[in-house]
């Protein structure tokens, strides 16, 4: 049996988690997978701290050189994170003819195509499910399991920690920043939470995603990215009111004339599967035009359900070592149709709008009035007094049939001219999507 | 680019619409995947009837030996159903060294391992996606995505037509009967549903996947089938009145001392993601110790959704003969844990328990005692009258704690002594799962 050596860069949560899975692991899977996997070296700066995790410590070093210039190692795997050195590690390791596995979402999203251009150029592999969605295998999936398919539209729940906010707001009626500071003392959200909270990570997974199948180059700056800082309880409770949960989701839908990428907090059905998933839980949904929807929902973060994806991408690696199959599926598909991704103003989709406004009569003509005035029709009102009353001011929450994002834009600078007349400031804008 | 020939035998619907697929994508995938798949051969009983789809009529012949006898095929199609042709065919295209794609359940549950051993034998491949819950791609994750993990339980909703009846009679209010008559008028069931309604379907995939995960061979007489006749509209209305919804479920649970195999009609709660599969779609929960949960929801039936789980795996396989890896990826792994499946009466389950009981004093206490003694706990009683009293017999509805099968049997014993007397009937026995 051929042993398959591979090196560890980047020790921390998931690496730790990673180091013993293969240590653990290994004599089993020379008995079922008949494949032998050496973890051979783990380099960190930091080879001090206690991972909880049990490694000889020969094992160790703090020099990445050791796993590059190992003629030995015939698979790298990359959990620094980050930019410079994860690029330096992962491009130092093609050169040398090493094949790939990374969770590094970020760098792929920035420099994807660089990095996957020169792996295919040295005929290696770089694998890299884990960067999205952790343990969900979205990833093998699309590029496996749906090739038959047009990927009709993409809605995914690829952040943990702002699924944990908006479900702790929803569920047990905490504001935003209540709900954060819970999500941070759990360990669901970072001391520095805008990376995700921003929806840059959604952001991230999503020009992944995209980039795998619509057969281009995607960049963030391409497309809108809201985060969820502008969600109020109020807003989570008018949404239930009307039957909806708000989700920040990652969007992607082919439309004839281009395609729709977006990233943004949304209301959507409360019936619907993707509003039952709950807390860290991430959830993607695909539509293909043959096999229909297909959903997968897991765990997007933590030790050890991304160090499964990581394993499992390390296993499909080995098997083409073995069988000397490297190559075999590439880390992208390029030469399907080639669409212009849609900008902002071409968007199309349903809208929440909430106001501050005036408890007084005709108000509520003047709002909808410029609403009908750009051709927008109302689907439902919401005004109510009592304890929602803020003030002289009351929320008035209105949902529009759908609409293009260019037209809500123009309602919205009618309604800039409102505020401090009839309304309090300008109104809460969130998209609603039905079809899912 | 070498041209991989397909031979497809079986023109059906999913036959049609793997031909459809492979005809349309031709060109595509030879820019995209630098694939060129040729459908050279299409062999059917019938190829007088129009099928609804374009096919050159120089490719359909009676002969299925056309395809096996054919040295350029390289990749024979079985999409025959049934036990007997389909297993001929299947072997004597392996023995001809040719590569397998499946979506016969039936036959894989029962000769799966004969026929797998002979693949392996012959060294060809054997893919079977679509067997088990159509467009899901769930035999590819289990067998690529997951083999870090040891797998934990499975809970399946994998029949689609039980799904269906039974999400119309919880929102719809139908009973049973109608349910089926329904389901039947729209296509989601056959004439003689005996296969879907009672279970056998579901058995099959379970044993499928069970075999795959479990290290070993399954048989369906290994365990317990019931299917959803039995189901009442009272029982629909006092599972949702308690917060759970039925579901046919094909469960699998890894314990210290055993495997539970098991196909029943389930009370899972309303709030869980299985719960908000409804009617045709088929979803399959599976936790492995290192991943957690992971769900995957789709269309487990129909023309392209199951063709399109057919397609992806001919790929496959052609990429493996263009990189000369097939092989790579056995039919199944062995050499883990064997571990028995446990015998039904050391299932450990909860149980709902429906009577029919007289409307007078004691009975509740006869019944709760009969409970008591054998040393079963009660989590909730609903005893009502009112619309619901059926002559002088009024429900009783009875929610226990978790106990083994075989402790209930024996409570089951003594129930029957009542019959007659202060109950109508055997109680309605129905298991119920929360953690999930």
């Amino acid at each position: 049996m051929k042993k398959i050596n591979v090196g560890l860069v980047g020790f921390g949560t998931i690496g730790a988690g990673v180091a013993d899975i293969l240590l653990k692991k290994r004599e089993e899977w020379k008995k079922t997978l008949d494949i032998d996997i050496n973890l051979k070296k783990i380099a960190d700066l930091d080879i001090e701290t206690d991972r909880g995790v049990n490694v000889p410590k020969e094992l160790l070093t703090t020099n990445y050189k050791e796993i590059v210039d190992d003629p030995e190692i015939e698979i790298v795997i990359e959990l620094v994170g980050g930019y410079d050195f994860a690029k330096k590690l992962i491009l130092e390791s093609i050169e040398m003819g090493k094949n790939i596995v990374t969770a590094n979402k970020a760098l792929l999203a920035v420099y994807g195509k660089e990095i996957f251009d020169k792996a295919i150029e040295k005929k290696v592999d770089i694998y890299y499910d884990a960067a999205v969605a952790g343990g969900i295998p979205i990833i093998k999936v699309v590029k496996e399991a749906m090739l038959a398919n047009n990927i009709e539209k993409i809605f995914g729940i690829i952040n943990g920690t702002c699924n944990y906010i908006l479900t702790t707001m929803k569920n047990e009626g905490l504001s935003f920043e209540e709900a954060l500071k819970k999500a941070q003392e759990l360990g669901f959200a970072e001391a520095d939470p805008t990376f995700d909270i921003d929806g840059i990570d959604s952001a991230h997974k999503l020009t992944i995603l995209a980039s795998l199948v619509y057969w281009r180059e995607v960049k963030m700056e391409d497309f809108i990215t809201e985060g969820i800082r502008k969600i109020t309880s109020l807003d989570v409770k008018f949404a239930e009111e009307l039957g909806y949960t708000v989700k920040l989701l990652a969007i992607a839908r082919d439309r004839e004339d281009g395609i729709e990428l977006r990233v943004h907090p949304t209301l959507i059905p409360s019936k619907s599967t993707l509003a039952s998933i709950l807390y860290e839980f991430n959830a993607v949904m695909i539509k293909g035009n043959f096999v229909d929807e297909l959903l997968l929902k897991g765990k997007g973060a933590g030790r050890y359900p991304t160090a499964s994806a990581v394993v499992s991408d390390v296993i499909d690696i080995a098997r083409n070592i073995i069988n000397n199959s490297v190559g075999r599926v590439p880390p992208y598909h390029r030469g399907g149709e080639l669409k212009r991704i849609l900008p902002r103003e071409e968007i199309i989709t349903q809208y929440y709008l909430r106001f501050s406004s005036l408890d007084k009569p005709g108000v509520l003509a003047k709002i909808t009035n410029i609403l009908g005035d750009v051709g927008i029709s109302i689907k439902a009102v919401i005004q109510k007094d009592g304890e929602l009353k803020d003030g002289e001011y009351v929320p008035v929450v209105i949902l529009t049939h759908k609409t293009k994002e260019g037209i809500m834009l123009k309602a919205l600078e009618k309604f800039k001219e409102l505020v401090g007349d009839i309304i309090e400031s300008e109104p809460q804008i969130l998209r609603v999507e039905e079809d899912l």
